[in-house]
């Protein structure tokens, strides 16, 4: 009989080591993340591509390979299956044929943290979790604490105070537990593991210190496959702070290709970073398995903020695996894209997106991208929860004034 | 052979007077607004529900049922589709057995006004448009610079200073021509139309004067039937400005039974205002079939704050046939439903939507709603538009302070 999940186990990636999915799981006793398996043996035989044809378009449709065993376990708020959308312009300024952009701003909360919060919390919700906590740059912390609202869970965050303020904003009317902390999501991660030794009955929703998240994540790289009618695409370019994302789209490639629904060849895929705070381009660079703590970082891109991940090793890995490559770019560039990529295609995407558009211009410049190639770019977010990223200088007016001689410009 | 778009004509509903669709066309020489009809006995042979399902989920899986004529026309950010989510929670708040809220904050631009938008600038695109002028209470300024900047078309924008700021941005950073103006969206569209007078080469697509940008908002009212499988829900809560979707929701409606996808029954339509600009309530009230212009309008709802609907005697017929309603809300009222839809279901919606929550509440309170009926909200925005409605008194602490005690609170 087709189950409604065919998770089989969590397992460390570094020491092998397999723990029971049926019980609350963080991090292996080596200190790596935990993983999710699925018994895919049995699911290639259940499992078609043309059974996803009359599936809602949640992420749910990929309800067997994700960790979640009861369907009246989900908390949803039915996100997924977001826009692929062709970038025809950008794609003529940079001489590239195939541009796509994965359009993760429309989604609720705004960002593809929705993903990662209605799997985890779904699943939070399975075990009998009553009350999470998790430092976060912003936007996790905003999906969080709304699907743990839906779920009747209590959430409590911790987030830098320069994070994006109308993060903090969906937080409190989530009814969360909010803590503002003067200094980085990494100082606002040591708050928060202080708080888990005095109170262990809550459970640690941070970044791959639950297994369930990047399950989440995972669907993006499911989606993509699938809008590609299962046609693999040259290169993903996506924007890396804690790089869960990257981790879950190489993870949905290997199980894709484990169920048979795609071939040997993969995507390169390119962790882009800013030049404020680049570990992970660092690490690659030096041909390194692990990235080093970033000092001092900064960046417009408020969320690719992370001086050190916990999966730095996984996102390494994948690169390697891939042929794909590490970029870091400036702040005014990022911009300068954003601003290219609303008046070219019409799109208001967030600094972290943006700078996927100027790393696949630089690797194009470079040669690294050919001509010919499908290439897709990540939008985390939408550019609404960035107001700060536009400054706008329009006249203002009395009622009855005539409109000045500024008006219609052409293109 | 099966045409893209099964549009005939363009008539006026006041005096029936007929025009071309192959031209551009704005008011009926009456005044009146145009609207769309289409060849709808050809069309009832050739398509059927059946032949929705292996469509993309962008509103052009309608594209029979909407003016534009060629698909190389099409101006998309893949918009549509937007989810109908359960409310179980707040259903049970109010003593209501199904309560569906159709979520417009996961769509391009964050607000419905996208579906007016990739509609009427598709159509503008057709027509040979180059340059766009238009009044704004923010939204929809918003969603056409961007859609306009797709299509390679220019628009000029004119907004009230007070319209959430967030929308200004976008028309920025899209490259519009944008204008505040100290006063109300009336205000602007005086403006706009003392500029159309000195610049008629300009395409006038203030609300309504355009007859496009209503087939965009039909696509609410496709939708929700679709999504609940053709079967027609009992009651429509729509925030009531302009009108334009609660007009187009009627006209989609209108088009299913005339298709054969419905029956005779209809939902019954409630326009729901603010208590600070209610003039369609007023009207209603006092049976009248055209609304006055409602003087010194406020309200946190902005986007319902039009004080005279130039298609106020649509929205009054619409009610009226459809045996609905019409109510005003108060703004503390608003804010309270916004809040407890986040705490409740998880979901940040706009103070617009909020009102179709407390208009359900006290429609069921009065027992023109019963409890067993199925209720579809609408949500047209999302609330991260409006960082303005929520307070956050989130404490600041410095790097390693312990959280306070007020940490883990139980719901």
């Amino acid at each position: 009989m087709p189950r409604f999940s065919y998770i089989s186990h969590l397992q460390c990636p570094k020491c092998k080591k397999i723990y029971a999915h049926t019980e609350k799981q963080h991090l292996c006793s080596c200190g790596a993340p935990l993983l999710v398996d699925y018994d895919i043996d049995s699911l290639r035989a259940q499992w078609h591509p043309e059974d996803l044809q009359i599936r809602g378009t949640s992420l749910w449709r990929y309800h067997e390979l994700l960790p979640v065993q009861s369907a009246h376990h989900v908390v949803s708020l039915s996100e997924g299956m977001t826009p692929l959308n062709s970038m025809p312009k950008m794609a003529e300024s940079m001489g590239i044929k195939h541009l796509l952009m994965k359009d993760e701003g429309s989604i609720p909360t705004g960002t593809f943290k929705a993903r990662g919060a209605a799997v985890g919390i779904s699943k939070a919700l399975e075990l009998g979790v009553k009350s999470i906590i998790m430092p976060t740059n912003g936007n996790a912390g905003a999906a969080w604490s709304l699907y743990a609202s839906r779920a009747g869970i209590q959430a409590t965050i911790v987030m830098p105070v320069e994070a994006p303020e109308i993060t903090r904003k969906e937080c409190t009317i989530a009814g969360a537990n909010l803590y503002l902390v003067d200094g980085l999501i990494s100082d606002a991660g040591k708050m928060v593991a202080a708080e888990l030794k005095e109170a262990p009955d809550l459970y640690d929703a941070s970044t791959l210190k639950e297994p369930y998240r990047i399950e989440g994540k995972k669907t993006m790289g499911l989606e993509i496959l699938e809008q590609l009618d299962w046609q693999v695409p040259d290169v993903i370019l996506y924007p890396c702070g804690g790089g869960v994302g990257l981790i879950g789209i190489y993870k949905a490639l290997r199980e894709l290709q484990r169920l048979g629904w795609i071939g040997d060849r993969l995507p390169r895929l390119v962790a882009v970073q800013a030049e404020g705070c680049a570990p992970i381009v660092k690490a690659w660079e030096e041909g390194r398995a692990e990235s080093e703590f970033w000092p001092h970082s900064k960046t417009v891109a408020f969320g690719i903020n992370v001086p050190k991940a916990l999966g730095d090793f996984l996102i390494l890995e994948a690169l390697k695996a891939t042929e794909g490559y590490a970029i870091a770019i400036d702040d005014e560039t990022v911009l300068q894209e954003q601003q290219r990529v609303a008046r070219l295609e019409g799109a208001f995407i967030c600094p972290e997106g943006a700078a996927t558009f100027a790393a696949a211009r630089q690797l194009r410049d470079k040669g690294w991208i050919k001509a010919e190639e499908t290439v897709v770019t990540l939008n985390t977010g939408n550019g609404l929860k960035y107001p700060n990223t536009v400054q706008s200088d329009a006249p203002l007016l009395k009622p009855g004034t005539k409109l000045n001689d500024n008006r219609h410009k052409t293109k």
